[in-house]
């Protein structure tokens, strides 16, 4: 975890003043986070998830709260901002601003089967058909200009063959952009840790903190690409049954683009450099004061090399 | 039940395609309904109430799902509107205006003790809170006109007693109106069937298909009314542990106003009074065609009369 910001009872109590959710009956960190602070808060009324922005300003968080919102008034099993009697949807907390979210129920899964890729890939499906209509802007953060960033910071630390690999790849995806495909808003970052199970049935997705407007393909392969390998610490090829079943169920909501069916391993690659680079910036380029856990980055390097190689497996 | 529109699994397939919800696994009618057709609907995603509107027209519906929009979002536990991909929350089904709202959990309580009680009070406190910000209006339907109308029908099938009491009843509450009571949109029929409870804990407040803009006074002593009578059957005084209960909750999160002290008694008559009116009207003059389940109007009559005898409790 990056920083953690401590909350009193006496701090939560006054700040809860401001909303119609009642008082806390319990306040408990969650340790888990690794960009932001936080809590479970329960009051007799509701359950909830009480989040403090380390990273992002108040500037960006309309973007996440109100996507948020409006998935959860469409339907999506998201965290719900509540919103207070002033009718804002994120104020100052201990200096931090802060959110308070409806708590979902369920656990993250790390073996998923078919049946839960496909719920996830109707789930994705319909998150992108409710997102068309959602009004708020903001670029992937972790696009194209944030890439060559990031790649710069960290190539010196490559060794060749690697540093070959990520040149190739930054070049590719350079050359590409892929203007003709459909965008909205994606979750980006939806990885199992970031879905709940409760009792086998998927309840809900959360953490929607590097969300933004990209190819919704690339929400597609970001899935793919965690969910539905044969062994994710030995065997990054594609699980054939557990892709099939996130395929069909997101082609059986939204139907893929002829634009996309080409587009489709080369996004797969977009979606393993992006991860492959911020682990390795984690890793070599921590920001000062910050005690992050640093994902091995070598699993997207894996990845990325793997889907350079393998045969193009079609979208439905 | 008034009318139960049926709807098939096609249709609502044909509906429910318009949602980011999923496909229906379930469709189950549900009984207990006077004014309106429900359903429960489960997708592999929620669990839904689907509500078809018998009575009330589309022109009326935005009031009543927009406040239970409203209210959700600040944390009330009330159905929420689900909204549909064109940015809907009501459209056609089966040629009836038609919404899918979330399903609460919980189930309504016969007997609350004074922690139910309580928990109502806070809550009802709560939602006038959150009201306040509430932009949409439309009068308490069962207010003064209702009131005079509703008579008007009824006395000539009272006895001469009763036909004294509602006289001097109406001329009462005629004078009075209220002027200086905060008002603000009320639920106005939160009996014991229209709250929930799960685990003894108050989940949700249902049906709020007769709210309105009118004294918050009013709601408090409908709940008063209801929830903290000795024996519903038997014996109608208050209780005074469990109205204590509710009111003192209730002054937690929001303070009565000096002129709320005065009008105290004199809302309780009306609070009486609009449901001895409604249950009178269901039983004399039932809507032709329409079978409703008429409750007895004594019931309220020996409130009222109780209300103007009783001494008064004075809120806190």
């Amino acid at each position: 975890l990056a920083v953690f910001t401590p909350v009193s009872e006496e701090q939560l109590s006054r700040w809860l003043g401001q909303y119609a959710v009642g008082d806390s009956v319990t306040l408990e960190p969650i340790a888990s986070g690794i960009e932001n602070t936080n809590y479970f808060v329960d009051t007799r009324q509701g359950r909830y998830v009480l989040t403090l922005f380390e990273r992002l300003g108040a500037a960006e968080l309309p973007f996440y709260l109100d996507l948020m919102g409006h998935l959860a008034r469409h339907g999506i099993p998201c965290p719900a901002p509540i919103i207070d009697l002033s009718g804002r949807n994120h104020s100052l907390l201990n200096g931090k601003p802060a959110a308070l979210v409806t708590r979902l129920r369920g656990g993250s899964i790390d073996r998923p089967d078919a049946d839960a890729c496909a719920q996830l890939g109707g789930l994705l499906g319909r998150m992108h058909l409710a997102g068309r209509s959602f009004g708020g802007y903001l670029d992937n953060p972790r696009g194209a200009a944030w890439r060559r960033d990031a790649a710069r910071g960290v190539s010196g630390f490559l060794d060749e063959s690697d540093r070959a690999l990520l040149q190739r790849e930054l070049a590719e995806q350079e050359s590409e952009r892929y203007p003709d495909l459909p965008r909205g808003p994606i979750h980006a970052d939806l990885f199992r840790d970031n879905a709940l199970f409760d009792d086998a049935r998927l309840s809900g997705v959360i953490d929607f903190y590097f969300a933004g407007i990209d190819c919704l393909l690339l929400d597609v392969a970001v899935c793919a690409n965690d969910w539905c390998l044969v062994d994710p610490a030995s065997d990054r090829r594609f699980d054939g049954a557990r892709l099939t079943a996130l395929l069909a169920a997101y082609a059986a909501v939204r139907s893929f683009e002829s634009a996309e069916r080409v587009a489709w391993q080369s996004m797969q690659r977009l979606a393993a450099l992006r991860f492959w680079l911020s682990r390795l910036f984690d890793l070599h380029r921590p920001r000062s004061g910050v005690l992050v856990h640093a994902h091995d980055p070598d699993h997207f390097r894996n990845i990325l090399a793997l889907r350079s190689s393998e045969p193009t497996r079609e979208l439905p």
